[in-house]
């Protein structure tokens, strides 16, 4: 079952919600040995830690990570080692003004999980969405860091590619400006930043907001990890994005562009490279063929709704049954799809690395 | 664990390959006392049947079901009554022509899962693609024709709306078609019988294949289905979508689009309907927020690639490491995603009866 | 879930009731290059088959097995190699009298799962106890043949040590005389043959029934097998024998003897071997420390109740609640716990097959 | 898979070691709406609190448990109400003398899991036990103290009825004696008390330690509970019982001794009840039938071994392999069966309240 747990052998469980006193995650099955630091995490959580631009949500979280179990501290006072056992992690919520959501209390925010929350359980923690809160996702990224240093030689990246009708120019690309101190949005084109900016302002002056779609890639990921035919690589990358809130679609490689080819045009030719180890000549396939991993590099991409917090008065009822216009006062992301990033590449990376054992598993590999 | 098994209350394990004796399900978790027939199961079976037009592969298998467990038998002498064990299926393969394949024993065809499955496994069973083949999906037809009896008033269906660079005109959608005898393409647009039929004349005559995008809409979901934060119902239909042979691309609702449009345009306003209920003004959401169902239809669309056995020659090696240039001679479809419009409906349904038992578990309504 | 599954890695599902058309099971996660012959499985089924001599029941069954998927012949055309792709076997019901069971077809029979299944499920396959028979423990046999191919070295052996009253003098434990043809009890004293003979006659004659102790012992098992803290090796065990049908107890080592003892006398002292091995002076701990295997033999123990077909009446009721006599005149085992070796053993076998893959897949040895 | 998770659809994850900075658990699956206090899980860790008598380790922790997540305060500003989303628990160690442990960082004491983590993962977090010790147990009471709730009119209890050679009076049984405060062992007969503090006083001064029975009873449970044929309700009962340290046997019912008694002793006969309802004239079946509960009191019992930890030193050997005498200095527990009675209450609760959910999530009721 997978109330709030994902994951086979490399798993990760998830709780709290935006206005508790903290939220974490415990990650189990962490092979022994793994060694990190405090700083690895606290770098990814960075990444997407609110208030650090204009353009996204001004509540401001140190989102600062405790690790609780599963690890000894090296004799050199810093580098964690895996013992094996399960890696308790937890980020306490500091920012919460909860009298920003004393309106909504009742209220059915159009888009929310307000109105479905109340249909399956009767009641609900209002204050910022609670669980259905994109807080929920510091945890994802703190399990994600780990992930990313399971699988040897795992590069794990992402990159916003659209905003809205906005799109980057791929021929710009360059994985090196998404870490860049100018660049808010991690794209990977460095020509796309002001316009994205001038975009996004209107639309956050306009008290709107906008999708965006982001393309996460993963380099290093060995040949053959996948399983048939419910445990496809690919299936369970689809799941674990579709998961992340506001996601409302996944492409792998050329994904719907494939319904469009014909086959000779989708079809990745193989040859022998020069090393004697076969080479593909395209990947349109993104990495994954028959739901296991080629060794080339696996690309997936996500779609993210626009914030369904809007200035703009929207047409609603209460739990009451009443009707009203609800209008969002909080502080929320004019694009949430910004910060989705560094959540897509940590939701990747734990596919991979759970593949990883589950294949190491079943063929000793 | 899920190497070939999927869901969690309504539990799927199929088994088989192209070319051995039968395949076949269990499907554990039915509630007891749902009533069906041989001929529910066989109608589903029958949609996805091979060789019913020349648009799909002339492999001719009966696929007649059996039912060997987890029944018993009205009065009546035709109902099959559930009695909540697990309920066994198997279909024989027939016609199985393996020499065919004798010449791609040992060279991986480009697109296929040839290559992963040698690299995964060191072995392989080459016969008609082995478990990788398209007729593993007849089981899980099987299952969804019992998952569609479990939620009481669902109605799931399934509509072709593009097939390479021809797409239907949705103002023409009529559900009534798709099961006429004079379309071969379940299509919902009666006008586009005669442009697809010509288009894929054209594929096929020219050895090539092309792909499709199908959309399965269902009605009749209770709302509350579905659970945060990994067992979201679109998360859920996005898995089971995924893991169909070929498909490369899964949108709930506006799905990509979503990431195109602003929070106005995207949010689903709410009103309260003349008989006191709740009513959505639009569905952009396609049926499901925050993971949840609304009680509005479920939307899900998803992309199937073009079949990669084609008769064009590609580059590609073979199981020594030779170049090679790879022509699949066999039986195959110029459009595999014609025949998935009845497995999508089942993986959706087996996803809904999946959510509708284990929302009855935790909420007990 | 687990209505009908066990295991994670190496997982087995089971179908088939006493009475349908077949029953069998689905092993999913056997790695990939596992080599056995049918005769291998077969040899197995046959010392749980039924009807082999009086002191079992007389239903004749074949019990031949049939492989339906998940492998590929090798050259020799005899020797199975499992692909990694799941491995159906089904195992037809031949010998069912229907008839026998029309008197009890409303009557719940003390001890049986009559009345619970028909308070679980509202209805139920009465024939031969429908789900609920021994028959379904073939699958597992079949399922457990195959685990014992996947863990080098590994020996699962099991003997019985009690029956009713009478027990064996373990002094003359000899487990070569346990396949031997003079011994139709599975026990490993020579000398327990004839006393449990004239026990259980007498047993069979007055109509009543008894029950055993079967202990089995897996040599070869690697150390380090098992997981804290929900994944305990002797957990799992414990797990599966407890799903054997009359099974109400369960031990590891010393069982509920080590409540008895002083930490002292339990304790089991360490000494390097001369091969600079670490060797255990006693094995009061069964093999397993933690959760998790010492390298010793792992030793465990269940028991079995008496069957509850009886030809003694018995007060009880009906489905309608009217109060009856029951009293059972179908084919039955006189003491069931015999039979239950072979399946102890099988359980066991997939327990420790489970935790060899698991193992392997968290730490990569 | 289940390192460290237990339960399907009431599952609990439990992470934290002996002397990390806290240990807890991540509740999920509860339905929304379940009432509780604060107090009332107070209630049931302070049952396994160290240091409360003499016979129980020293070691002083207040063992003060916080809910982090999952839950909403209702009006009275005492009660939590459950909102179905993941409940965080956490208990912070205090009272952690690491030095204590400086001795045997590298030694492995005998029956301890030393030697087992050390061959699993290469490393162990050795202070206290790590991982392996029963500190982890206070976060199964705390689950347990959730579960106890979810079942309307579910009682629990839990009994020592054996330590070392010494038993209860079974005619003396008294439910109400247990919480008595001249009760420091759970004993269910007064008269017990005085020779039980004679007989671990005496093992306590030498040093020594000894092992107990407990038994659990649980009233109130539906009939229907449970699932054929891998999710037995005695299945998982044994699962949770075995799953605690240092357990080495489980008995549903009769257990052992039903193995030694005929099929009419054990049989269990129903007759008609004056209210119209099926009673049970007898309960050797421990409640369970087929792995279905029936509605009678759950009976379930457990052995406890004697602790390792002894003040005689034990032959052993090092992490080097080097021979050497293990004595623990440690404060320990001289009977940890004792402080296991409340721990086995909760992971019986626990079992009944998932099968609880599954069941109604399957049946509907």
């Amino acid at each position: 079952m997978s109330h709030n747990t994902f994951g086979h052998l490399f798993r990760v469980t998830t709780w709290g919600e935006s206005h508790g006193p903290a939220l974490g995650c415990v990650v189990d099955g962490c092979p022994p040995g793994i060694r990190f630091t405090l700083k690895d995490i606290q770098d990814e959580l960075d990444k997407r830690k609110p208030g650090q631009s204009r353009f996204v949500t001004q509540r401001r979280e140190p989102d600062e990570v405790k690790v609780l179990s599963g690890v000894i501290l090296d004799d050199d006072g810093e580098t964690l080692i895996s013992t094996g056992t399960p890696i308790s992690m937890m980020i306490e919520n500091v920012d919460q003004r909860s009298k920003d959501y004393g309106d909504i209390a009742r209220q059915y925010r159009p888009g929310h999980a307000d109105y479905t929350y109340d249909v399956k359980y009767g009641l609900r923690d209002h204050r910022g969405g609670g669980r259905s809160s994109a807080r929920e996702t510091a945890a994802r990224v703190a399990a994600g860091a780990i992930a990313r240093k399971i699988v040897p030689g795992l590069v794990v990246r992402g990159a916003l590619v659209s905003m809205g009708t906005r799109s980057i120019d791929r021929a710009n690309w360059d994985w090196d400006f998404i870490g860049s101190a100018e660049n808010p949005f991690f794209t990977p084109d460095a020509s796309s930043v002001q316009p994205f900016a001038d975009y996004l302002d209107g639309i956050r002056k306009s008290g709107s907001s906008v999708g965006a779609v982001i393309e996460v890639v993963a380099e290093g990921v060995p040949a053959g990890l996948g399983a048939p035919i419910y445990g496809k690589l690919d299936q369970d990358i689809a799941s674990n994005l579709m998961s992340i809130n506001a996601v409302k679609g996944v492409e792998i490689g050329n994904g719907f562009e494939a319904a469009r080819i014909t086959g000779e045009e989708n079809a990745d030719e193989m040859r022998m490279g020069n090393d004697g180890q076969p080479i593909f000549l395209s990947n349109h396939a993104g990495g994954i063929l028959g739901g296991i991993s080629t060794g080339q590099a696996v690309i997936a991409r996500f779609a993210v709704k626009p914030t369904s917090s809007i200035l703009t008065p929207r047409k609603s009822i209460d739990k009451d049954g009443k009707e009203v216009d609800v209008m969002t006062k909080g502080r929320h992301d004019p694009c949430v799809g910004i910060r989705a990033v560094p959540i897509g590449e940590a939701m990747v990376a734990c596919a991979i690395a759970d593949h990883y054992l589950r294949h190491r598993g079943q063929t000793g590999r």
